[in-house]
């Protein structure tokens, strides 16, 4: 083993710290907890192509709050924001929908957008970047299958091309970062999500909303949807310990280390449903769908599990959501909105 | 093993074939090959920042044959390039010593060039793309063992950062042609070669420059430099056979599949450089120049080898040349060379 090396910490009260991709779930709890710890200016730059206002608009009224409108694609852009900043959340990505759907966007903010970013911090000596990549660099398929452990290799075969894509374009992201700190003393931590849900979820990322699915499915009265026959492995993380990573790693010494952030456990999705009854108090057996010929998972029916000793070494971070409680705020949250907006 | 699927095979005779990266080792030879193979036209596009008119030279006078000063990131010009073609080699890219010193060029053209060219092949209803990519979607380090089949995961601990965004910059590329396939029915086959080297060797690839050196070592007086203890594997392939690849890869009825372009077999340096030695007549013995410490490999001091057996399967391809034949003719390429320059 090598000995860990020291990255700067930073104290969060003497910070200011960019947000990109602000205005969306993660960014959104982020800054939420940056302010609640005693931040000293937290900018949330988005250009508002998926990120929403509403996501924060609770806080723009903070002194400390900066919304920059900025694009990732314009780097002077980026210079602009960036100065002055100690620390940056590099957030903005689109994920495999986006490359699926949108693959010449998705090719420009994954990998022009995160050099863009990286120049503009190492023009304007930012202290600390954190990248969020994705267990999606650990790949799809039968290869994923026991602990998934950072050194782990990226499987293909049998993923279909947006996911591989997505999957690739974070692989380069992690390592453009590994490169602006070999070439130019750039501390980074890159922290590697698996599939973030809460409060304020979004219905745009394939995974999570199948949480949201299932329960629009349970309240209209009719059976949850069971693809398979629910014994494929999920791994979620709740936002608040996303958000709690994040801050974690700012404040950490840790540098130049990729380390997972994911939730205690991992789930079926037999068990996810089972969850989304439970708080619905609902007595309705899924129905079991079998998959169609051919058709391919992103994720292998075999057990897998996502181990954060590394992540607990570096940024002292470790999970405490349990599904159940989060599927529990998330949709509390939910029910909570749909009454605001009935009345 | 699913059936095979059938996509289009191009006939020569009736057919204009672009090149892109033409002015290049590979470029050259496989434009010799479609020439000599009787076919209608061949357009060869470079933007001549590394390519040079010196590789093409010999045929440019060829009725048959049309040079195109066009540029990957112009999505125009290849919009007009590609007008009326049937079949595109598209061979232009950086590899990791382009990552390393211009990573900006480098994600334009491995990844946004590729994706250029792919529209410009959908608009012009272009029948078929063959796309040079490389052993590096394999990967690095100590997971690369035994012999390395076309599913195989992408290994990348401990393996420099230019070397994994070349390796992740072709596995994009690869998956751009199947969402192409997928979503608009465009036939490609992606051929991964191994190090290229022969006559018109350039001292561009990290790798194949090794050959070069150590003769130009030898031929001043001086002992071969072995790095390590000589026990690192290769796998070099012969230009002659990855021209035949290209041209072997037009006229099948493969598409959506990627397969090996290897030499016959694999090298040590230690072997290599004994090839060298051989070619000069020379009694030197190698000076042993052991690693730095902390110095990475880019492949395993392990052995590997590459299989053939798809390729064979699907464009009918085996390689012929052995090391020791193509060592001999790129050595006597370069002496006959120097021989021209010194009347």
């Amino acid at each position: 083993m090598t000995q860990n090396k020291q990255g700067q910490a930073l104290d969060l009260k003497h910070s200011r710290i960019l947000i990109a991709g602000a205005a969306s779930l993660v960014g959104s709890h982020t800054a939420d907890l940056l302010l609640k710890e005693g931040v000293r200016e937290v900018l949330l730059l988005d250009n508002f192509a998926f990120g929403s206002m509403d996501a924060i608009a609770h806080i723009q009224d903070d002194p400390r709050v900066k919304i920059v409108r900025a694009d990732l694609m314009r780097l002077p852009d980026l210079l602009a924001a960036t100065e002055g900043v100690d620390g940056v959340i590099h957030l903005a990505a689109y994920m495999t929908l986006g490359f699926s759907q949108t693959p010449w966007q998705a090719v420009d903010v994954n990998i022009r957008g995160a050099q863009n970013m990286l120049e503009a911090c190492r023009a304007n000596k930012v202290k600390k970047v954190i990248f969020a990549s994705s267990n999606a660099v650990y790949g799809y398929g039968t290869g994923i299958k026991g602990a998934l452990v950072e050194q782990g290799p990226f499987h293909s075969t049998g993923a279909p091309p947006a996911a591989i894509l997505y999957g690739a374009s974070k692989i380069m992201g992690e390592q453009l970062c590994r490169q602006y700190h070999q070439n130019h003393g750039l501390d980074y931590v890159v922290l590697r999500y698996s599939t973030v849900y809460g409060e304020r979820q979004h219905y745009r990322a394939a995974n999570s909303l199948y949480i949201m699915e299932t329960y629009d499915q349970i309240r209209s009265g009719k059976a949850p949807v069971l693809p398979g026959d629910g014994s494929e492995t999920k791994h979620f993380v709740h936002v608040s310990d996303v958000a709690r990573a994040n801050v974690a790693a700012l404040q950490s010494q840790a540098t130049d280390v990729a380390v997972n952030v994911s939730g205690p456990a991992p789930i079926t999705t037999g068990e996810l449903v089972q969850l989304v009854l439970d708080y619905c108090k609902s007595d309705l057996k899924p129905e079991v769908r079998p998959d169609p010929p051919g058709k391919v998972r992103l994720t292998s029916g075999g057990a897998f599990h996502i181990p954060h000793d590394l992540a607990y070494q570096m940024i002292g971070w470790k999970p405490v959501v349990e599904m159940r409680e989060g599927v529990n705020r998330l949709l509390a949250w939910r029910e909570s909105k749909e009454k605001n907006q009935s009345h």
